[in-house]
């Protein structure tokens, strides 16, 4: 068992994220984590510290600390001899500062604060935009869509647009490709205005299989035959009109996300 | 005007919050940023690296290039002296080697994959959950909540709600306090058995006043004296029940995530 502490002045998310990017590379090996985030006063590191010795001496190795510490002052008493240290800042921060010629100012911005509030307010407007658009409940917003996903029911078009809003700040309608929709070879009359703003989620028919059975196990709606079937509708239609789509068969919200910007263009809103 | 250039053989996502954290602490420099996510060929990196030449080239100065590569071949790829070359496996991976005494397995696990799938299926379900209860629309899945948010409109329940659900996989509710609720000392009903599930969000009446006016302008809803009464409600049942809250006031949604996690010990669910 080794013991990974991730440490930060901060909310640690980026912390967080780049340890387990880190840590996922040593499968054979356990780990303990625990979070220290705004960890931003000498009392606070020191309780950090006190969890980080106890655990040394548990554990009879040393632990990980794993920082993001802003302050030069709360790094520095990172650095103990019963523990291991890395911080991200430290690794990179000397490396831009020769490139710019420039020192970096610490106590400026914080990537995960609300910082510019007009790009904050759009974000939060995104949210609520794509929340409000879900699922085909209303096309009379899609003027303001910045993309709208369409797909049969449980393609993942959901998570995804949230995910897209959360994240990047887009405005994410979706609408679900039901049976009358799939009957015919055409799109949706709601959606021909919006044409453009159209991309097409996609999945093999096994795998939908799967996805439906663990909400509705047993129904028509689930079964294989019914899958195929639908997928190979939705995919007529949009290769017939010209909607781009892929395929989320064995893609995790963030890289099918990452996907559709990379294709449609689109750029980070805030 | 400096070039950045993120460029990654999976999403990129972690290297761009990387790259976000550092650039923000030359906060007298401009960026021009370009990501080349999903660059898993010779090929993509020969077209991502003639973009950073040509970008050399305008510049007339090394743009950065921030990577997060696995393949340690495509790796070596990004190191060309027209460009300035952080990566942040490279950075961190020997020292955890040495510390572990073992080879990261650079092919294992990629952090922003499906990994676990019935973890990646709670995740999606905790998405689903979230919307499903979002705003009080119903109390009937209570039960399943891991966390019940509670407070007026426009606090920051919404969008905190499904922060936590798309990055923690927590099944959050949330139920807003209304004019009728409010008028009450005592918690609404249909919340009572769940007591120890309510996580209370507050605010300064003028931010919530600055924030319901670019919703509603001029309306009641949104007067600073109706504010100022709502939030003096809220807290007064909050304080009388024993609800933990925090202020969301200059808080991003991240920074509320993160707080909540850390005040009611909820932990990464996926």
């Amino acid at each position: 068992m080794h013991s990974v502490f991730y440490i930060s002045d901060q909310t640690g998310i980026t912390t967080e994220k780049l340890g387990s990017a880190l840590l996922v590379k040593f499968p054979q090996l356990e780990f303990h984590k625990d979070s220290f985030p705004f960890a931003n006063t000498p009392t606070k590191i020191g309780k950090a510290l006190l969890r980080v010795r106890n655990r040394y001496l548990m554990d009879g190795h040393k632990p990980i600390i794993i920082s993001s510490m802003i302050n030069p002052e709360l790094r520095k008493m990172l650095k103990v001899d019963y523990a291991i240290h890395l911080d991200f800042f430290e690794a990179f921060i000397g490396t831009l500062e020769n490139a710019f010629g420039l020192t970096a100012e610490m106590a400026e911005g914080k990537v995960h604060s609300i910082g510019n509030e007009e790009k904050y307010n759009h974000r939060i407007d995104a949210i609520h935009y794509s929340l409000d658009n879900d699922d085909g409940v209303s096309c009379k917003n899609y003027d303001d869509a910045d993309i709208i996903i369409i797909g049969v029911s449980r393609v993942g078009k959901t998570p995804t647009s949230i995910y897209l809003a959360v994240n990047y700040g887009i405005k994410v309608a979706n609408y679900p490709l039901a049976e009358n929709d799939l009957l015919s070879s055409h799109l949706p009359k709601s959606l021909v205005p919006y044409h453009h703003k159209l991309f097409g989620l996609s999945i093999e028919p096994e795998r939908l299989q799967k996805l439906r059975t663990n909400r509705m196990p047993g129904t028509k709606y689930a079964s294989l035959e019914n899958c195929q079937m639908e997928i190979a509708a939705a995919e007529k239609i949009m290769n017939t009109c010209g909607v781009p789509f892929i395929n989320s068969n064995h893609k995790s919200i963030e890289e099918i996300s990452v996907a559709i910007m990379q294709l449609v263009k689109l750029t980070r809103q805030f």
